[in-house]
């Protein structure tokens, strides 16, 4: 058994979220809060489901700073400062408008970190060059930058919301653990 | 059978969400959507679960104008105008910082109807007055006045959230349609 645990372990290393059955929500505000650190989430097409997470977990009071749904543009301008003129430019559903998402919570929640969604978790609401199931996960970190994750993530509206939600966990894991990226992630 | 549904409907009569199987935030998204009318969120306890589940259903971007995950008091005073005096004289949890909480959303969001939610989740937090369970759920409508419903949920976390958020999106149901209120709801 340790030799099949060390072969699993070396071939799929840091994809391991926990070996105690935590999900991965759990293992994230247990890092956070071993840390003293807060975060803060604003979500667009996940609406509220990573936030929703996160406070399933008990004592998540502790880490959470502030949430913000915004889907409508106006929302991501009032409540995170998203620029008018990027969202012309560049659409909500993007690389740089993401970005802005995450810088925008942390900077106005005061939290150590910001994990931002945008995407289309249609069924309406896709085009050519952004199918349904495009999105941006961004997380801005308090003295360490942004990273920048693009993915597509097709099928129903329930399992986008679901995969999309555990990438952002996912990406926050990561960089409180100093494990490497996923392919595709970037500073922004 | 007509006569059994007949019964049925005398005796549970607005209780039926629906009769073509469409849940409870189907049915709300809905009856926003042929009103032209928007909400916003304002959530403690709940942590984004009323949002997410609104945003479950296809087309809502068109009803939900923001979503605030206020956690922290801070939060609460900073993005929804709830006053620390009346946080520090009543207590997060409790009915005038849900109707605060609601009202602030109202304003801020500029949509039509505001639904508010500050409890105690459990497993902590709990006291001799303020049991775990208790829930305060708020709704503030343009030029129609807040109700707010004070509740006891006991159970685990997951169901506590899962109750509250029913109530919320009954209790603007309830108001969309011109229902009679539930037992304990009352004008703030």
């Amino acid at each position: 058994v340790a030799q099949a645990e060390a072969l699993v372990r070396a071939t799929i290393g840091d994809h391991i979220v926990s070996d105690d059955n935590r999900v991965l929500e759990q293992v994230v505000v247990a890092e956070l809060a071993a840390r003293g650190m807060q975060v803060a989430t604003a979500e667009s097409c996940t609406g509220g489901l990573l936030t929703s997470r996160l406070t399933d977990v008990p004592g998540s009071s502790a880490v959470l700073q502030a949430g913000w749904v915004t889907y409508a543009n106006e929302a991501k301008t009032r409540e995170l400062g998203v620029p008018s003129s990027l969202l012309a430019a560049h659409g909500a559903v993007s690389e740089p408008v993401a970005v802005a998402m995450a810088r925008g919570a942390l900077e106005r929640s005061g939290a150590h970190h910001a994990l931002a969604l945008t995407g289309i978790a249609g069924p309406g609401g896709g085009s050519e060059h952004k199918p349904v199931g495009t999105v941006f996960v961004a997380l801005a970190s308090r003295g360490l930058g942004t990273l920048v994750l693009p993915l597509l993530l097709p099928g129903s509206r329930d399992r986008f919301k679901l995969m999309a939600t555990q990438a952002a966990l996912d990406l926050l894991r990561r960089r409180l653990l100093g494990l490497g990226l996923r392919a595709g992630c970037h500073e922004a």
